[in-house]
C-alpha cells in the first residue's frame, strides 16, 4: 500500500493538516497591510515561544544551518576567537562554518553520543583572562545523537568569562523543551521551521540579544542576506528586507497559534512522555541506546541494534509499514537508527512506531525479543 | 467584499491552485528515495527552462537576493575588480552585495526607467587590457522600472574580454522571455521561485557554467550555506547539501509540469502579448510609462500617472476591486505604480486590471480618459 507514509524522523516532522492548509492559501503581497499583520502576529509569538521580551526574535528564508551560520556571522571578525563545541555532525558543523569565515576556532569534543563536557568549558574559559574568546558555540540537542548539552551548564561558564556571546544551536531543542532565553541570557539562539515548530522546512529563525547587537556594531564579516541587521531593521515595521516565503509564513502563524493553545508547558511535558516512552520501549525490547538516560534529546533517540543491521530494520519498516525512520550520520552511518519524536507527534505515534518495529523485529527474525514487551513499557509511561 | 484578491504585483505572483495543493501535501524526509526522485525531476527541467545542458543548475532555499548572492561571491576573490549595472533598485544591490564582500566594483550607472548603455560596458572592458575585470553583474529585468536591459549585446562585449564572467540577475525574466544560457554562453543567472516560476516565494536557482565552476576553484569569499559547491556534489546524487524546503519543491514540481505543457515558446509569446496589450491600454488611457516600448520588460510595466497621485490610483485599485499592484520604489516612491504581468497571468487578467483601472480614475474624477479606451486597445492586442 502507498500514501500512507508516517514520517518518523528528527526533520522534517509531521505537519497539522490545518497548517498545509494555512500554506496553501493563496500567496499575498509581501508589503501589503495584509501580510504585515501577519508578520507583526508571528513576531510575538515567536517572543513568546523563545520566552522573551528583551531579545528579538528574525525570520529568515532558509535552513537551520542558514539560520545558525546568521547567529555566527553577524556578531564577530576575522580571527576572533571561539569555542565550538563538537559531539556530533551539527556541532562540527558550526565549527567548520566559523573556520569558513576566518575564526580561530577551538574545539571542544566529545565522543559522538556523550554530552559536551561543561568543565572543558568552564578551563578554556578560565584560562582566557584576557578576553580573547568572543563567542562559545554549540548545539544543544545533538540531532545526530540524540544527545541534549547542558545548556544552563555551559552558559554559566559563558557568564563567568563575562565577555563571549553564547550562540546556540537550538534546532532540534525549540519547541521540544524549555529553551528560556531571557531567564538564562542566551544571546543567540538559532532554530528551523521543520522541527518543533510544525512546519515544512524552509525558514530559519534567531533571537538576538542586547548584548549581541552590540557586538554586532563591529562584527566585520562579510554578509548580504544573512545580515541580521537589515532583518531588525525590517522587523521593527513587521516587515522583512527581502522577499520572505510567504506561504510558509502562513503556516508559522498557524502553527505559533496551535503551539500557544497547548501552552510551553503542556509541549514540553508532551515531548518528555514521548522520549522515556520511546526510550522505556527500547530497553524492554533489548536494543541499545546511543546516549545515557539522564543527556537524551527530547526530539530523538538514537538506537543501536546488535543483532541485526540499522539499515535493515529501517528499510523493513519503510517497506512493510511505511514509517521513515532516520539512519545515521557520518561515521554512524550504517550504525543506527533515530526515532523522531518531535513537534506535531503524539503518544498514539508512538505507541504506532514501536508496535511496527517489535513487528519488523519478529520478521527479521531476531530473537529474544518478549513479543507486546515495547508496547508494554510505552503503555506504562502514558499510563503513569 | 473580501476574499477576492487579484495580485498584479511582480512578485509574488498568482499561483495556481494546483500547484498550491501539490505544496500542501504532507512533507517527506529529504533523504528519501522518493524525495531524490521529485529532485531528479526538477533538476532536469530547470536545466529546459534554462535552455541548457552544460551549465548545473542549482535550487536553494532563499530569495532571489540569496540565489544572485550566491552568484556572486562563489566566483570572486577579495578585491577582484567587478562591473555592475545600475539603473534600478536591483542593480544597485548587486554592487552593493559585491562591496559587502570587498569587491572593487566600477558601477555602470543609467537614469532610472532607462536601459544600461551597452557601450559603456564595451568601453570599460576594451580598456582592460590587462584583464582585470573579473566579472560583469547585471540585472536583465528591472523589476522596479520595468525596463529590460540588452543582454545579447552586454554579453557580447564580455565575451569580446575574453576574461570576466558574466552573472546575470534573471529573477523577472527568468520565465517571461528567453534567457538562453548555453547559446549566449551565460557564466552565471540567478532567478527567485516566485516569478515567472508561478510558484509561492522561498526558493532560489543559480546556474552556473563550466568557467563559472573553474574561477570557483580559486575564488576565496567566505560562505557555507550559499556555497554552490556543495549544492553542485548533492545535485549531482540528486540530494541538497542542507533541508531543503520539501514542500516548495512539491509545488516546484508540478509548476515546472505546466511550464513544461505550456512550451517555452507559448510562455514568451504570453508575456509578450500580456505587456503589449497593458502597454497599449495605458497608453490609451493616457497615462505614462516609465520606460521606451523597445526596453520594455515581459514582466512589469511602470506607469507614471500625471492627474492624480500613484497612491490614490492604488489605494483605490485595492479598496474597490480588491486589486494589488506594486508602488515605486526608492526615489519614485509615491510616483509610480507597476502592474505586473508575470508568471500565472493571464488575458482575462490584464482586461480585468485594466477595466478596474478605467473605472477608478473616473471614481477619483479624472479627466480626458474615454471610457472603454483601455480595455479596446489591449483587446486589439489579443484579437490581433
Amino acid at each position: 500500500m502507498n500514501e500512507k507514509h508516517l514520517l518518523m524522523i528528527p526533520g522534517p516532522t509531521p505537519v497539522p493538516e490545518r497548517v498545509l492548509q494555512a500554506m496553501a492559501k493563496h500567496p499575498i503581497g509581501h508589503r501589503s497591510k495584509g501580510f504585515t499583520e501577519i508578520q507583526a502576529d508571528v513576531n510575538a509569538a515567536l517572543k513568546w515561544l523563545h520566552q522573551t521580551e528583551q531579545c528579538d526574535v528574525l525570520s529568515l528564508t532558509g535552513s537551520g544551518t542558514a539560520a545558525m551560520e546568521a547567529g555566527i556571522i553577524n556578531f564577530l571578525s576575522k580571527g576572533d576567537r571561539v569555542l565550538c563545541g563538537c559531539n556530533g555532525k551539527f556541532g562540527d558543523r558550526w565549527a567548520e562554518v566559523s573556520e569558513a569565515y576566518g575564526l580561530n576556532v577551538e574545539r571542544i569534543t566529545a565522543e559522538w553520543g556523550k554530552p559536551l563536557d561543561v568543565s572543558a568549558f568552564q578551563a578554556a574559559l578560565e584560562a582566557d583572562t584576557e578576553k580573547q574568546i568572543k563567542a562559545v558555540i554549540f548545539t544543544h540537542s545533538e540531532t545526530s545523537t540524540g544527545v541534549l548539552n547542558d545548556l544552563a551548564g555551559i552558559n554559566a561558564a559563558v557568564k563567568a568569562h563575562g565577555e563571549a556571546l553564547i550562540v546556540v544551536d537550538a534546532v532540534t531543542s525549540l519547541g521540544a523543551c524549555s529553551v528560556p532565553v531571557d531567564e538564562l541570557g542566551l544571546d543567540v539562539v538559532a532554530s528551523g521551521s521543520q522541527k518543533g515548530y510544525m512546519m515544512p522546512p524552509g525558514m530559519g529563525f534567531v533571537s538576538v540579544s542586547p548584548k549581541a547587537w552590540a557586538a554586532y556594531e563591529n562584527a566585520n564579516l562579510p554578509r548580504y542576506f544573512l545580515d541580521l541587521g537589515k532583518y531588525r531593521k525590517a522587523a521593527a515595521k513587521n516587515s522583512t528586507p527581502f522577499t520572505p516565503a510567504v506561504n510558509l509564513t502562513f503556516a508559522l502563524q498557524d502553527a505559533l497559534k496551535m503551539m500557544q493553545a497547548e501552552g510551553l508547558e503542556g509541549i514540553f511535558a508532551r515531548h518528555e512522555r514521548l522520549k522515556t516512552a520511546t526510550r522505556d520501549a527500547m530497553k524492554a525490547i533489548g536494543l541499545n541506546l546511543l546516549g545515557a538516560d539522564d543527556v537524551a534529546s527530547p526530539a530523538v533517540t538514537a538506537v543501536l541494534p546488535a543483532q541485526v543491521g540499522a539499515e535493515d530494520i529501517r528499510g523493513s519498516m519503510r517497506k512493510h509499514f511505511e514509517i521513515a525512520l532516520a539512519g545515521g550520520q557520518d561515521h554512524l552511518k550504517g550504525k543506527l537508527f533515530r526515532i523522531g519524536h518531535l513537534g506535531f507527534v503524539c503518544e498514539r505515534d508512538t505507541l504506532t512506531v514501536v508496535s511496527s518495529l517489535e513487528a519488523t523485529l519478529q520478521m527479521l527474525g531476531v530473537e529474544g525479543v518478549t513479543p507486546g514487551a515495547g508496547v508494554a513499557a510505552a503503555a506504562a509511561v502514558f499510563a503513569g
